[in-house]
């Protein structure tokens, strides 16, 4: 089964999200193809070439050789997937079919390709290029998000409505401090992407750590010195613009631990945007609802219904991705200079939360861009208890009053009241023969949500400032 | 975007277990495609037609169209990915897919398409019918295993070897228990998988449960009585060969915890039997070999190397299961009719683990068929330990004679002074002041590791039977 | 450091749930803290005895002292756990203390406690007496779960209410088949708990599953014979009312994972229920409230709330249940006679997972049985759309007369209008050109969600059947 | 039930390690404790008042006393576990106990308790001061880990042995290289450990985030300013030495998924470690030896053994913490201004992943101390493949003379021989007909493992500069 085919696509390949629709369609969908981690694998081989022709180990000519064919190889993902059986990854068999593609061009060239290397230098340095051009496109649309969002606080700063705890409603908060809890955590999240895109590192340490065939292989020329293995592997991370690592990491697993976390955190992150985003546009809260699009949010029977299709997609990619980022934790148990099983069980999570992450990152975008919220609304549900949810204000003016123990006493007797329908909160507190005479207690005032908004505007402020120096 | 392209075969779609090997080219790779999900999907459509159709809902000569074209249908899973995000599921844009193409054939049939159905009932229904067949799958391939195993068992039941426990000799034990071992596990394992499968339910609820729509449908026609609704989702399981659930399960998510759980189970049974194999075909133990296959086992680099590579596949789908299983189970947690976000969470995680399951069992299969045993060097690892092996023995012997605390004092002393390499642990018990004298106290007999192999011959014995019994 | 401390209780020992209050005050608070598992291992001990007593191994009177000072022995568990470390855990201590106990009492007998025993044998017993008295708890208040959603739904069984999907309203539903859905998987986890309680097995292998030194102790008596090893275990298993396996599971797992997946799928299902219990309690639907009691559901600060705490308490332990079940799972993943590791890490999350299922089944006890109703508020809800929530049923009566397409168009412009505020849904329908002249269309009828509740009663008295079989 | 009993220790309360003995009897088993967890949470009441006493809210001497008090009190954790069950989290119940002693002592000052605050303030505080402990105690003994790894590469740095990968001897390495990747590990998460110590936050919103009776409180006093509330939240996080978030984070949770996330790798680079040291102390590997110690490492059964119970313990809890980072991250989903339930499941699993590395971190500086290791042994087992390890070099060698592919042929035919027990390897080489008259092949000096030993030197030099500058 010969998996070459140069007059051929390849085929067109892996999963397209129809199982994950967050991701369909998205930046990942092509680019964390199977084909593009067959192409990332070549572009290592590539670059491992260039290194080491940089060093006179090879021909720059034969770099340059290598480094086309393995550009325009064609490889039969399918085929390939198959055969990588043999070896428990595809490698082996890649670095076959590169071979005998350069062999074709010239056939001198072809015993340089892959010289003293190992498959997982190319792999591991490929999973790498490929998570930072991920996690690139990652902070683009949290950047996304992160504006949108900052248009959403500055734009209803100040609209209140009912913050709710443990699903009954709290105090007064504004839409404006909501939205900006969102926008200062996907401004934490920014940070860890970047922080952990900048420290991905490339893998060059041959056969089993020890960078001996690539010395060997330089034996005999110009390059043969002390610290050739140190030097190559550092030309090698600066070919692939990848960071340089003390030593290889086969199998000392942070990095993959690293990137796994960060996924999980921007997921959550989003997931928590998207969480809120849904209970805010329950038909009986209705305070706000998705930007609307030709057919989205559609039911296939409920021609009314108008759901929070965008919120769903992110929640549905922040509930899998930490289980992808557990196994990646759990890879770092990895025995001896090469496991047999926790190496291989990190491709697929790996891409997975890749790919449920960049989509996130696009829905969210598009979420945060479009959000629509009214104000009339939160105003209307926030008067839904009549004053009761101020009550801890007047707990804490009626406290010096009465005792702290009385006044919650006579407050939680006026909720009860107002929850029976006997009469309003607001007139209960009225009637309360304790309350009657207190002449510093003047309801009316206390009871206006608008007025107990405490630090609400201060933080917004902290969180507008902050977004202005980083999310530019 | 037409996703419907009746010309073309649709995209070879899907990922094909590039990385994750363990499954490419298995059942699996074309079976769980995205197409086969399409394909499921579509013929969940054509059955519903055909229940309604047996009831008098709609004429049997639509429900005839609806199957034939159901069957025929090709569509583009990317578009059709891609498009499923505004719904948040490809359901919606699969009907119009559906109808358009039924339409082509008989306008008036277009409209008894997706009768008074939803999009979950479809693609629930759609997903117990890959399951229900991959564990088919499945089981056959443990059937396999178990009769490989078993055949193991059979030739070399009395070979003794050392048991290990934290990673020392602890007493000889045969390598027949030890498979026997597996083998019981694995039959553990496939009546899990059975119980599971026959359990399987057909989803029909409509819109929230209630399965209005399709009994308001029913309105007017001859089908119209009471139970109409309940009759139709038995005659809808039946049609599927799924069983028929007490009540609609949208939020009620027990069937895929179910499945979830059965996977780990299988591949968790598979990856100890693994996990062994590479223990044992450690360089320095070198008790048990992979078969050898063309281009097996094979390093890029290293030519003398014999990679336990079924082994490790397997043991890289035991690693990954349970994180799926877990996320299935995380989304029993689902709020009102329809959760939006864990229903969502379900598809990719099911999707991963079945094609694991499928991969783990097919590469399990071929190991326990062809696993070389070496019982020779079974019996030089046995020896390594010069006596010491059997010293649990010496102190069953010597508690009586000595006491038990002395008895053990005694012993691990001598184990001391062989691990010191001072002389051998047979030459240091000879030594032993303590047991110059015993008399009841045969060194040489009791040294022996094949006259301590306790009870092993029973209890392969046991399995043997239930193998008899139930793995035929 | 002496742990055995007979004059004192030895330490209240054990977390009291602070940090998980769901269990706190239950019957796990004392039933499956440390000293439970100390006992639970005497007993273990005391059972062994008994068995090789019964075999004629060691006399009758060595088992009774044995067993009565297992029975009464106090060990300071912290203590214990110190020095557990130097065998990685706590039966080899926990031998030692016994045996120094029975030695006050009897010299002779001493050398009877824990006879060709080891430590793997003890333990996993104790875990597994532990492990079903656990689910026999858990089952008696599923038991109540269900009697108290029975309760409901039968007072309940035809009060209407908004079914919500994606977090909207879509069609009527019952209160009735909501609460059915809970009893239903209720039942389902019921069986579960039955089957696993009753599959758990003891487990006696000695050193490395062998059976040899329980057969070398028999050696000399009348014990003594073909077979000793595989009876021994059949008494151990009946001394301790265990099932009995084929083969020693040292480290062949299931009975664990088993267990595990058992107790996801309570707290699933009971999450599912409470999740609900949540979303139907928020200030906004107030269609249900949990039972008051003295001191819950307050807030420290906000006297008017009523916090949904026992479903709160019960959604914390779904969402930490099957954490601990993915680990009990990857811990099939045991290599050799006994893992070093997968084995040691067992123990902790089995119990966390046993505290929360008792925890969560119990407080969902206390939640099904007081539960309050709101029909009225229900039926509220229910038109705040006017109408538009039976949208679904105006489709089936239009699409016959204006073609599926059209009819979802002009519903679907209805629903827009109303939304805008403009007209009322009805007022929409009532004016629309499309409708005016279609004389089969009764806006009125049509528009009533009790006419719009399809086959909901017929459930509700499938699931109350099942019930009436399985729940008494 | 009253919880409060000055007069008495409040009740050794809280697991001991038992299921865990990991962190048996470390700073784990008491510092974080349901006792310490309490102190914890009484001290950000004291906090929260200075706090308040410094900005003039209430005055100085309130502040003096409530402080005294709550480092004073005593409270029976379980009586107090049961009572949160009340509001689902234990503060409530705590400002009861809290408030009544302090009112034994001044009853003015009682209503200066917990004033303005809300349990989540008071519980999420507690649990940052708890875990910046646990992260420095951590730290700590990373520090003596590297230590210890440090000098282990020095002893042995260039003893040469053999590197393994996918459980077959590869090429060689030395012990040196070997040890120096687990240091660089434990650089790399003592950094994260560090990094995520500083960076975690004191909370302070208030009942829903707003900080707004905090405000109201102020109000008519001296403190009373825009901008009142920011400040209290600034000194609160001084008090308590933390640091200060832009916003309260009550369900924004990125704090618990970096600790989570850190102790997940912390414990994956000890694991990581722990399972390199059970595989090299195998039986038949022999290269290593845990450190000796009284009661350590023995058998309850086999007197010879010396298992690796330090390993052991290590990699479990490598294998349990993931699943609670996971979990930790999963509550990252957490709707509104508090939610009920994610928040709830975090305290728990938060606790054990801290107790768990606390242990593993202690263990691993045990046995990085005192890890014996056996050059010998590592050469004896190098020659095991009398040459085959160095097949990669001969094949660099050869690979120029005969061509890349016939070289490999040629070298895995000798393999093959030599594996067959025919001849040894250096003589099948010696013997094959196209090798003998390669007068560039001196098989002889090739063969020698300590000459292929690439950069291992280098790169080992590279992890003590490292070491040098960062693990002092």
């Amino acid at each position: 089964m010969p998996v070459h085919h140069p007059s051929r696509d390849g085929g067109t390949g892996s999963d397209s999200g129809l199982l994950n629709p967050v991701w369909a369609g998205s930046w990942a969908s092509s680019a964390l193809s199977e084909q593009a981690w067959i192409a990332a694998m070549l572009e290592a081989e590539g670059a491992l070439a260039r290194a080491q022709a940089g060093l006179g180990v090879i021909p720059v000519s034969s770099a340059d050789v290598i480094t086309k064919v393995a550009c325009g190889l064609r490889i039969d993902a399918s085929a390939l997937a198959e055969r990588s059986r043999g070896a428990a990854n595809p490698v082996v068999v890649l670095v076959q079919e590169l071979s005998a593609a350069v062999r074709e061009v010239d056939p001198a060239v072809a015993d340089h390709v892959h010289l003293g290397s190992t498959s997982q230098d190319i792999l591991d340095s490929a999973v790498m290029l490929l998570a930072v051009r991920a996690l690139d496109v990652v902070e683009r649309d949290l950047a996304r998000v992160a504006a949108g969002l900052a248009e959403l606080v500055s734009r209803h700063r100040s609209a209140p409505m009912a913050a709710r705890t443990l699903a009954q409603h709290a105090v007064p908060t504004t839409f404006g401090l909501k939205a900006a809890g969102w926008l200062n955590s996907v401004l934490d999240a920014s940070l860890r992407v970047r922080r952990t895109a900048a420290s991905l590192p490339a893998q060059l340490g041959g056969a089993a750590g020890t960078l001996s065939a690539y010395q060997e292989y330089a034996r005999g020329t110009a390059a043969h010195r002390q610290g050739h293995g140190v030097e190559l592997a550092e030309r090698f991370a600066a070919e692939l613009g990848l960071s340089e690592p003390s030593v290889p990491w086969h199998s000392l697993r942070m990095p993959l631990c690293d990137i796994g976390w960060t996924l999980s955190q921007v997921t959550g992150v989003l997931g928590k945007f998207a969480l809120d985003v849904q209970v805010l546009s329950r038909t009986e809260i209705a305070e706000v609802a998705e930007p609307t699009a030709e057919g989205r949010g559609v039911s296939s029977a409920m021609p009314q219904k108008r759901n929070p299709v965008l919120a769903t997609l992110i929640v549905s990619a922040g509930r899998q991705v930490p289980a992808h980022s557990a196994v990646l934790a759990q890879s770092m148990l990895a025995e001896d200079e090469r496991a047999p099983g926790a190496w291989h069980a990190e491709w697929q999570p790996l891409r997975e939360a890749l790919r449920l992450t960049v989509g996130a990152a696009q829905t969210a975008a598009e979420l945060a861009e479009g959000l629509e919220v009214f104000p009339t609304q939160m105003r209307r549900n926030l008067e839904l208890t009549e004053g009761a949810v101020v009550s801890e204000r007047l707990n804490a003016v009626l406290a010096p009053l009465l005792g702290k123990a009385e006044s919650k006493r006579v407050l939680a007797a006026c909720a009860r009241q107002a929850v029976a329908g006997e009469v309003s909160f607001a007139e209960a507190l009225a009637d309360h023969p304790d309350l009657r005479d207190q002449l510093a207690f003047d309801a009316q005032t206390l009871l206006a949500p608008d007025e107990y908004l405490g630090a609400a505007d201060d933080l917004v402020a902290r969180v507008l400032q902050r977004f202005a120096r980083e999310g530019a």
